[in-house]
């Protein structure tokens, strides 16, 4: 059995932010946080902190932190059949991938995280990332497009999002006026989200086009709809996010009729306690 | 002197994102290109790829290609005098934080982007991890709070972002129907951007609170705009990026009269080129 002890302390000095602010919170001296912290670490035989640049965990570290949230996770289901235990708001580590974050998120679960008492931990991650960071038990759920479920873990298809080719007019006139062809693909500057963002390649590939292609990179939601509508370049973007946009005519389709859809699926641990099971039953309501 | 074959060949299978695609792209055969890279990691006596789970260049193979883009901008300049020689765009890697790109990021560089013809590479990174990656050659340019120049770089100060500490109005009167006393932010569950994020606590200690309090973690701009108009928490929020939500008293204030300022430099290596330093200017000119 591990000494949870020792991993309180852990989670206070991240919380925290530094020893002498963790004994503060825990009532201990900083040496005696120390020697807990290195108590951690012989048991573990590697380092659970780097000090620079910043004070953070290191990859085990956060492995027994996600732990220390799990079995804070299954204690909170036990205080409800024994109330008397005292309350201590849990946290959720979730990885999530950008566009839910920004668009239909926070809406679905603040109701569900507030009535809970629930803090959130979120990660942002697409694809396979995520689904790594939860098979090496750094997150206790992720959220991407990919359907397979890891061994040992769920998988619940939650919905879909739709994805259209957005620039704004006058980009559109000067470089796409005579439809999506494949020269036009070869000038007109387009925004990727990240290097294994296939989005884009995808929709070139609904007109027969595999070629190179020139684009900014940018690893943001809202950063990647700025720069469409700053007229720097087209991509795909959520028609959730640019709903208003596409309204008022501030962003308008490189190739009318033509979208893509993401399937988004929820994945988590089998034995992750009722508020993860409430959680993804709430989820598979609210998403259609 | 480098063979800029293989970093052009480093360049297109991770813009192509694999070998097969790389090797139409410059008309050799797919094990050409594997036959460059390898050349590459020879030299260099360690990988620039790695294989798993995408193919992502390693740290020293994003060394290189930062490398590429900076002498493919200086050749840029050289074309400028010597306009014979062909022309392709110029990508520009610059480590940006968050609420920048979310802001006025976008905006501020349409046009001369356009007019220059360049291609950003954004990574989205604050303060000290945006400065480290510059000092390991890792991006051209990072725009960030920090004001000491590293060796070698030039820093501007461009201005400042101002930020208040906002939720919905029925969050207000829920948590802070009394203003914002210790047992207050003891309770309210706030948003924090990042375990680096230190304005939340600079907030705070603004009222002589410098303890434990309950938190969400959102490592995303809009997000976390996203989880407070949702009424999960409050939060430090630019004035830039909420300044509707705040004039249609969507969000307000939970300590009104107090804000945080935070400024922004804009670093970059000195012998960049002409393309950076005419950037530089018009960041210089446009931030007021």
């Amino acid at each position: 059995m591990l000494d949870y002890k020792l991993l309180h302390a852990l989670a206070t000095v991240v919380e925290c932010g530094g020893f002498e602010r963790a004994g503060d919170e825990l009532g201990l001296s900083q040496s005696a946080v120390s020697q807990r912290i290195k108590a951690l670490e012989i048991r573990l035989g590697q380092p659970v902190l780097v000090r620079h640049p910043h004070l953070a965990p290191t990859p085990a570290g956060q492995r027994l932190l996600t732990h220390y949230q799990q079995v804070q996770l299954l204690e909170r289901d036990l205080r409800g059949s024994l109330p008397t235990l005292d309350d201590q708001a849990p946290r959720l580590r979730i990885a999530i991938n950008a566009d839910s974050l920004v668009t239909w998120w926070a809406e679905a679960v603040a109701t569900i995280c507030q009535q809970e008492g629930v803090l959130l931990d979120l990660v942002i991650e697409d694809q396979d990332v995520g689904l790594k960071r939860l098979r090496d038990g750094d997150v206790a759920a992720c959220l991407c497009a990919t359907p397979q479920p890891i061994a040992g873990a769920r998988c619940v298809a939650l919905g879909e999002m739709r994805y259209h080719p957005l620039a704004t007019p006058a980009y559109v006139e000067r470089y796409f006026s005579d439809g999506p062809t494949t020269e036009n693909f070869q000038r007109a500057p387009a925004i990727v989200f990240g290097p294994h963002d296939q989005l884009q390649h995808r929709f070139m590939a609904l007109f027969g086009f595999h070629s190179h292609f020139p684009y900014h990179l940018c690893p943001s939601s809202e950063g990647f709809v700025r720069l469409a509508s700053a007229g720097m370049g087209y991509g795909m973007m959520p028609q959730l996010q640019t709903k208003e946009l596409m309204q008022s005519g501030q962003l308008v389709s490189v190739a009318p009729g033509y979208s893509l859809s993401v399937p988004l699926y929820w994945h988590f641990w089998r034995h992750s306690g009722e508020l993860i099971q409430r959680l993804t039953q709430h989820l598979g309501h609210i998403f259609y």
